[in-house]
């Protein structure tokens, strides 16, 4: 069985960061992650990482996982399935087989949020989509609806209206979130692109079992079906902790894990960084999980050096 | 007199994150600093910045400041002198011109602290130095004694050893609080290198009115005069609060700027960032300070649109 100082869970932003300073602690780490590189890596092109005027998150991701690599973590691919305090330190389970930790780093990041549509699930892929950047070259030449006020809609957007024909843009409120920058981008555009405030998709219209249309929440243009090809759901995310469950770690109203400014959750031993945190609110992006990761590491490392003099792990003792 | 919606002090990694989010905000953007880089371009080379292996701190800097021009914001050499609140906004005065805007960032590092020996700062320069990375190279082939356990001075030890022919770390406490894969460097330098711990400066020795040596706290091979060519202090830092003091800003018990999750100060419109804040503790690096940064920019962008449908600033109407 193998033990490892910390055991970073999530290869998104929040983990190789983390997994960077606990290398460079000397701390025999290990990271496991089912995605590599998180959302970052599937965002598209990343304008706002401080010092790089222009990279494609998947590149970011890549040169933080050299980085990690090069100070000695293991990187590792696979699904958690489960995670317990056990022995004084923590049993993290992949695929059946067990790794000790003296140190938990949670970095799982967060899922997209569903509308909750009956034939949302079974359509997804087949019309109803979560990643404008990701998926939107598969409409070349279609109309589509993108659901969203927010950065993700019109960055995807901007992306999106190389290959889409049209694009209706669904607002559930009067204004959008999305930075100005962007907002004006999607402007330029034109007519290509159709905002509709204060709608939302009601259903998804079938013909012959398989994605047709959507119907929305009020008319436009004197009726309330919209003749689009694929639905793109960009309404923000739930973060992923159910595979600490065991753990009983306490967490805010949505959802997120409570953290310290030290990123420590409620459990010693146990820090979380990035998306399945709220600690800047909102504000969720590549440099604050970065630096969440790194917070996240240190507190790793604090903990260690406490828990090493006070004679480590039980087990095998 | 000029407007910007937000004034940013500080050139620093914190600061010039802040250039780069709040150009992307599409805010009329001006940063101030009289150092341009701030500790980060003077700290030699930097190996945790996630997602580069290695990359020179002035090389670091000149990126992020490139991105935040290219992104729309101004840049300017020079010294605030102080910073007022009035018509409902702010006065930034530099070189008894002043400077109106909505928002103030406040990133303006923290300044080197001293030893409080009574000819320290005569000497500054001149036998005694508070940037080993900086200063080291002219002392080649002579004795140097680093004050402080911390990694700046170990850092500094790893990088000095290249040209000082001996070395002597003095620690005040028992134990060294640098990263340990530092501290292994240094230990790889053999002799070269000695650590006194318990140790401090009693008085600096001189001669013909000349830097000449120093005087330890407790004697090491019989004799409390250790015969060294410099001195090198690398004991922290004291927050750069004075150019604010006209804001009433609330400050904690070590003089930091007190700020919530989202870099606001106890002033609205006025955020802080980097070395400044204590967010982190202890913790201080230029992926914490980009990350406050970002956020600092974020809420200044928060009040600005907010600022604009109360009315915006009172002067000149």
């Amino acid at each position: 069985m193998e033990h490892y100082d910390v055991i970073i869970i999530g290869t998104g932003a929040a983990g190789l960061s983390a997994g960077v300073y606990a290398g460079r602690y000397n701390l025999k780490t290990l990271i496991i992650g089912k995605e590599f590189g998180g959302e970052t890596a599937r965002a598209g092109v990343i304008e706002n990482w401080p010092g790089i005027i222009s990279i494609d998150g998947y590149d970011l991701m890549k040169n933080m996982k050299e980085h990690a690599k090069h100070v000695g973590a293991e990187i590792m691919d696979g699904t958690v399935e489960r995670i317990e305090k056990k022995d004084n330190c923590f049993d993290v389970i992949v695929k059946g087989k067990t790794y000790h930790a003296t140190n938990v780093v949670l970095a799982l990041g967060a899922e997209r949020r569903r509308l909750g549509l009956p034939n949302e699930k079974e359509f997804t892929g087949n019309g109803v989509h979560f990643c404008i950047t990701c998926d939107g070259p598969l409409y070349t030449g279609k109309t589509i609806a993108v659901v969203g006020g927010g950065d993700a809609s019109v960055k995807g957007i901007n992306l999106a209206a190389q290959y889409a024909e049209k694009i209706y843009l669904l607002v559930r409120g009067d204004t959008m979130r999305a930075e100005p920058i962007n907002v004006e981008r999607m402007k330029q555009l034109g007519d290509k692109v159709e905002i509709l405030y204060q709608t939302s998709v009601q259903e998804i219209a079938t013909k012959d079992g398989k994605f047709d249309t959507i119907i929305l929440s009020r008319e436009h243009n004197g009726k309330t079906e919209l003749d689009v090809d694929g639905l793109f759901i960009e309404a923000g995310a739930v973060p992923n902790t159910t595979i600490a469950q065991s753990l009983a770690l306490t967490t805010d109203k949505a959802g997120y894990l409570e953290v310290n400014n030290m990123m420590q959750t409620n459990v010693p031993g146990v820090t979380a960084a990035g998306d399945i945190v709220n600690h800047f609110g909102h504000f969720k992006q590549d440099i604050t999980s970065s630096a969440m990761g790194a917070v996240a590491a240190t507190s790793a490392y604090e903990y260690y050096k406490e828990h090493k003099s006070l004679g480590g792990c039980s087990h095998g003792k």
